[in-house]
Parts: C-alpha cells; sequence; structure tokens
C-alpha cells in the first residue's frame, strides 16, 4: 500500500488509561481505518493525568480522545474521522453513491442504534456494579440490546462484513462488539465470527500495538 | 427555494404514535432539513400496528423509521439521512472542506457524544419509572449527562448555531435536545435558546405539521 497523501495527518490519543481500558480507546479505529489505507500518522499525546487546555477543547469540545488534523482540517468523533478517511480513500467507503450510502447508513447505526443500549447493559456492572440499582438495570435493558444485536446478526447474516466488501462501518462495528459488547454479543455466533474477522486483519493487529506502545510505563497507576 | 431535484424522494414514517412521542419522531429532522431546502417527498406510511415485513427490514434493518430512498440511493438512520441531504444542499452543509468536517463532527457528536446519556436520565424515568432502581440509576447517570450538556453548551457559547452557520447539525442537535433533552437541559439557558431559536425556523413547523398530520386519526389507542 502506497502513502501518496501529502499533508501531515495527526490524530490525539492519552498516554494512560487504566488497564480494562487498554485496546478499547477510541482512537483504536481511527488507527485501524489509517493502517488499512498504509497512511503514516503522529500521534499528539496527551497527559491522562492533567487537564486540558482550551486549545485542545477547541479541537476536541468534549475533551475526550480522538480528534484528527488532516493538513487545515480538523475532526472530531471516531466515527466523523472515519468517514473523513474513507471519503479519501475507496479501500475505507465504495464511491458509488448507492454503496458508499449503505455504509454511511451503517456507520452511524453502529453508533446510535446498537451502541447506546448495548453499553448500558455492560459498562453499568464496570462502573456501578455495587449500586444497589445496577442488577435491576441491567435486567430490565437487557431485552432491547438484545433486539438490536439481533438485529445486526440478521443482517449480517452469512456474509463476511456488513455491506458485503470491508469498509469503514465494519471497522467501528468490529470495535464497538469488541468494546461494549460483552456477554450480550456472546448469543450470536455470527457476530463472534465478526468480531473474530476483524481482529484477524494485519491492519487491526498493527493498529492495536500502536495504541498500547503509545501507553507510558511511567505514568503512575 | 427553487426545487430542482430530480429523483423522487420517499420517507418512511409511521401512521401512529403514542401521544407523547408525537412531534418526537425521528422522521421530523429529516423532514425538516428537506423543508429547510423546499424539496417536496413522499411518505411511505407503516402501518405501526402491524409487522412490517422484510422488504422493510431490508430498507430500515431495525425496523425502525426513517428510512428515505433518492432515486436509486436508499439510506436509513435519520443523521445519516442527514448527512446525504447535507451533501446536496449547501444550505444545509457547507462544502468548504474544513467547514464541512466541523458540521459532520458535530452530527456524530450529537447522536453519540451527547444523545446517549441524556436519553438515560431523561427516558428511564418514561419507560421504567415504577421500577425500584430507576430513580437511583437516574441519580447515578445524571452527573454525565450533565457534563456533556456543559461541553455543548460551552461550545455554543454565544453563536447562534454550533459552527456559526445553520447545518444539519443544529438540525439534529435541536430535535434531540427538545426530544430527549428533559430537565437536564434546562439548566442551560442557551441551550433552552437553541432549542426555541431552532424551533422558531419556519421550515421545523412545516415538518412538524407534516408529522402529526400523517397520524391516522382512526388508529385505536
Amino acid at each position: 500500500m502506497t502513502e501518496n497523501h501529502t499533508t501531515q495527518t495527526v490524530i490525539s490519543a492519552f498516554n494512560w488509561v487504566p488497564d480494562f481500558a487498554r485496546g478499547n480507546v477510541r482512537d483504536l479505529p481511527v488507527r485501524w481505518a489509517l493502517e488499512e489505507i498504509g497512511r503514516s500518522y503522529e500521534v499528539h499525546l496527551l497527559d491522562a493525568k492533567a487537564p486540558r487546555g482550551p486549545d485542545y477543547v477547541a479541537w476536541q469540545p468534549f475533551d475526550q480522545v480522538p480528534a484528527l488534523r488532516d493538513g487545515e482540517i480538523e475532526v472530531f468523533e471516531a466515527a466523523a474521522i472515519l468517514l473523513h478517511l474513507g471519503e479519501q480513500d475507496e479501500r475505507l467507503m465504495p464511491a458509488d453513491p448507492a454503496r458508499r450510502a449503505k455504509v454511511t447508513s451503517w456507520l452511524f447505526a453502529s453508533i446510535n442504534s446498537v451502541e447506546p443500549p448495548v453499553r448500558n447493559v455492560s459498562m453499568m456492572p464496570l462502573f456501578y456494579g455495587e449500586a444497589d440499582w445496577c442488577a435491576g438495570a441491567v435486567d430490565s435493558l437487557t431485552p432491547l440490546a438484545e433486539k438490536r444485536l439481533q438485529r445486526l446478526s440478521d443482517a449480517l447474516g452469512e456474509q463476511d462484513w456488513i455491506v458485503g466488501e470491508f469498509s469503514i462501518a465494519d471497522i467501528m462495528l468490529v470495535f464497538l462488539l469488541k468494546t461494549v459488547g460483552g456477554e450480550t454479543v456472546t448469543k450470536f455466533a455470527n457476530l463472534v465470527d465478526y468480531v473474530e474477522r476483524g481482529k484477524a486483519r494485519p491492519a487491526y493487529a498493527r493498529a492495536l500495538q500502536a495504541q498500547l506502545d503509545d501507553f507510558s510505563e511511567k505514568v503512575e497507576l
């Protein structure tokens, strides 16, 4: 894969996160897309333990990662960055308008129809497991998470990738299923295989290693 | 505003929803965008009380509304449809790449960084208000919702619209704040004004009336 992008590409990432979050921070899907197209990038490493200043908040208004700078263009939100990269390379998103519309539909669906209900069920025990309301909430909210994953499972069917050919929609879906899917995903065999298929891509492995390498060993836990 | 779009535009909507959902269904932002550019559209009305078949699920995999058909192109997810329309008209999204990137970043942020935490707090009492876990969950989850709205409020500041000029990002943000914002939004005066500013646009009023007009009076409650 040849590098023919001429402007400098910079992404933001944290220099430290707790162990459970390593490999799960949202700069991973962005690094993965960049690796898929062989584009080199620089990392603007943020000190996870110090407040970021107004310059960073002007770039990423929620003071999170990732944000991307591509020459004069600034983008935040992982899925928005994937769209930006997808528009520059057909290996990430087809140019044909009808196929492209399927990819963008699934990209938005991944972070709105799939992620929030699934995240509620998987993340509440992690962050609020000791609260007396947690078990009841998870019980009540699980059917919606399962319903959404059932729809995703039905749409994927026996395909390798959600719109047939690999795209940024798969990058976001696989990342989210892996990161916030929890036990609910294990009920859907084709989704489990889908995640493994995504993680088996060499670009995924390079992206994961790059995220892990950027965590400083020297920061106190 | 002139109609110069040559292919037929069709959106899906329900023929009935419960009273609390009237004016809050997600075809509203799509109708609003279409009204902003004066584009006529047809409505594919779904029977809310009957199961939809595989044809509809092939168009909208989560069996929800809205979906859009624009000639040969099919799109689902309200925000994906807004992006599709925005790419066709600069009144909805600037063509300049740097300004366009700000709009897409906020469009994705609206449904991922803003909506899910705010929706948790506002919708749990509506759907699970009788559950013994509900009040505790809302108490625990409110700080995150407030934090995200504080960031949005800071980013909006004294501007009329989130990226300076009106765009699809405002359509989605105003719709979401109005629909799932609940009490949390009322703590941020500039967000309250922002919602009122959006609702005061003639295109919003036409879109709202069109959604309400499509609900059948004849369906039993």
